[in-house]
């Protein structure tokens, strides 16, 4: 049904075939540049600098920042020096920067070549700052004003100098040695008379972060606090940039990507979107944990062995097995990935662990409960009655039903514990999730079976 | 470490006990409304009225806002009547909306009782939008101009009317039919001349959603095109209200958190924090997958009994039943959680399923190839040279590692296809990972196993 209509990119390809610059240039002016990059990315190779020049001027740099990087990487190959300035003066600083980080030396020099003197330095101090921290990810162009302006002063400065900046919805209020004083958003200076001053009316309370800062931790500040944008200062509390909400928000994007991965025992593959990661990269990013997980499960293989004797005498055991195995995982990673995500949310912090522990306990012994009757209604049900099976007997029912009980509060406490630690401990609690607890829990399962098994059952 | 040093709560209840509130009133001053909030979910309840009476008159609304539930319902309680109406009246509606939802009947009726006619029928008309609709989550107090007027008379309208506005910052331009007929930011307005008309520079690309649209959806569009808000309109296309981008970040972290807490076979839960969902209300959101779950493992377990005679022929199978299944437990959930990801960021969709498909193919191929080399050199060096286990023969190495290289490609398929066709079903693809996939990988990797087994060893 998709592939029935005719598609705007259809419409589109068909137009520069035919050469009608002047009706692509009519959609062009009628679309947003998200949607204009998107339409690059399906273009072939050659018909891209075409396309590009039809573009408005003003929206020209804006459709470039959405592009995917080898797209940019083509196109700045096809531009000439001019066009190529044109599209950076038109840049933000710091979506130079992001776009720098990824392409090769020789590109990055023609783009440092096309820069002016100030902005090659700030490209350069900026680069400098360590990948993930608050100085990669923020903007150096904002408004500045100074304490003992005039609301009015401030809006007339705000006129003069807000064009180049990437927000003038918060300014920031420094004195002559560049520290930060306070914030004023331009909604109070609107709505303050004309003569008040900003010392006045600045917010002092200022939270800010240092260049160094984690950006995951800049972007739950300016969540938790409703931000729209947060000063960045140097070791020397002198304001040097502020990151805006927008960048925040793909990195609280990307660390919840982080976070699934890892659970899933993949190391974060992140700077691209799916399709466009290499093969070779997504084996690299998958293999270590298989092997590594693979090489557990060999234990829990070994714990099977150990009891050989005990499976040959009740040949029934060796059925339930797959049963116990994934109830106690499927548990286990119920509760690591809850305690996970509240961890990462900042809703729980170690030493919420008795509370969280006593709460996955409590939980732990209903589910058990529900979990070993159900299990035990239907071995008595559908084993014994519906199909008759001699080897099932009551008290091999019994047994599987309290490895069952036993195996799924274990399974929680070590799901809950386990994410906790590691936190504590400095690492990341997300490697703590499903993949890891299961090779636990396995083990722990089976020999909770055998051991009642062999108990009870006298093997 | 972290119980060593005196907290800033610890000094505000002891400031409390001691009745200091002039002090107190000073601390308060310099807080954020959110870290006031977070002091009053450790507070006493006895407690709360005192405190909550010094905060400045201008924050008290914003701290009441961020309060947790049960907080507000019992601050509630002991306000007077004039004391809720003065709340009240510095709330914006869409956050009296989202209180009321949460709050029994007769505090909803306090509530509205208290709130101006006015007030009262926008409050009953966002209550009836449908729960995650963009109706539900939208506000209705925003800045609309009219196309004929000036920079100058829409700066002015702002000045006069913004205060009791959510956003000043993006503007929205609005026909005597209440149509939309374009955006203008406060940035063009600040930036034009004083008699530029409003009709002239407002963008008249306006994308807005519907009152009914999904909130995943507005805050996917409100990421992609990094607005600031978005429109939502009637069905007559006439302007109802505003998504703000604090409210759609919101909405970001709430779908991730249900995304991971689907893939771990939980029913979503977003509602409370973790420490605050009832071990009852956790029970039954994990309960109904376990018991599912459970059930799909014994036919697993079927699977093991229906080769009871091969088992019993050759004892060392069993062994390497678990890291069998694990490693293809593993591998398919990597695979299934990589493409619920992408799908949920729009990354890929239904259309996309072939080249999904060969990309985890190849990438299966490489990793089945891998962890068989490894399972192998393992059996090798370590089950027959090194523990001299005289059941482990080059055979059975060569079965078990054959069975390892076609489930592991067998998994990475249904790992990828399941969730792609949720998708295209309408189905939620984030239900179709690990726990899901596991019990399906397992059952045919026994079936691979035990056939091969049989066959290659002739049991």
């Amino acid at each position: 049904m998709e592939n029935a209509k005719v598609t705007l990119q259809d419409t589109i390809e068909n137009l520069l075939k035919n050469k009608r610059y002047a009706t692509l240039r009519d959609i062009l002016t009628t679309m947003n540049p998200v949607d204009i990059a998107a339409i690059f990315e399906e273009l072939q190779n050659e018909k891209m600098p075409v396309l590009y020049r039809l573009l408005p001027k003003d929206i020209a740099a804006d459709v470039f920042v959405e592009m995917e990087e080898d797209t940019q990487q083509f196109l700045i190959h096809s531009l000439s020096d001019t066009e190529l300035k044109e599209v950076l003066d038109d840049m933000f600083l710091d979506d130079v920067v992001d776009m720098i980080e990824e392409m090769p030396a020789n590109v990055v020099k023609r783009i440092l070549r096309q820069s002016t003197p100030e902005d090659r330095k700030q490209i350069n101090a900026l680069l400098k700052f360590p990948e993930d921290s608050a100085g990669s990810i923020m903007t150096t162009e904002l408004v500045i004003l100074r304490p003992d302006m005039t609301a009015e002063e401030a809006i007339k400065r705000i006129r003069r100098t807000g064009v180049d900046k990437e927000t003038i919805y918060t300014c920031y209020v420094a004195d002559n040695l560049s520290k930060l004083r306070g914030i004023v958003t331009i909604k109070d200076l609107l709505l303050a008379e004309d003569d008040t001053k900003v010392s006045d009316m600045m917010d002092t309370n200022v939270i800010s972060v240092n260049t160094y800062t984690d950006q995951e931790e800049v972007a739950a500040i300016i969540k938790k606090y409703d931000f729209l944008a947060l000063p960045v200062v140097d070791t020397e509390n002198r304001l040097v940039g502020i990151v805006t909400i927008d960048d925040a928000v793909d990195v609280m994007q990307e660390e919840a990507t982080e976070d699934i991965q890892k659970m899933a025992a993949i190391t974060p593959n992140t700077d691209k979107p799916y399709l466009k990661i290499g093969i070779f990269s997504t084996w690299l990013s998958r293999i270590p944990w298989l092997l590594l997980l693979m090489i557990s499960a060999t234990f829990t293989g070994m714990i099977i062995s150990s009891f050989e004797d005990a499976l040959a005498a009740s040949v029934a055991l060796a059925a339930f097995i797959p049963m116990l195995m994934d109830t106690g995982g499927n548990t286990g990673s119920q509760a690591s990935v809850t305690v996970i995500r509240a961890l990462s949310l900042k809703e729980i912090q170690f030493k919420d662990l008795i509370r969280v522990l006593w709460k996955e306990i409590r939980v732990a012994v209903l589910c058990g409960i529900s979990l070993a009757a159900a299990a035990f209604a239907k071995i008595l049900l559908v084993d014994m009655l519906l199909l008759g099976n001699a080897d099932v007997t009551t008290m091999v029912a019994f047994v599987v039903c309290l490895t069952l009980a036993i195996t799924v509060v274990v399974a929680k406490i070590i799901g809950c514990c386990l994410p906790m630690f590691a936190y504590k401990l400095g690492f990341d609690p997300a490697v703590m999730a499903s993949p890891f607890i299961t090779t636990i829990v396995d083990a722990v399962s089976l020999i909770v079976y055998f051991f009642i098994a062999t108990n009870i059952l006298q093997l």
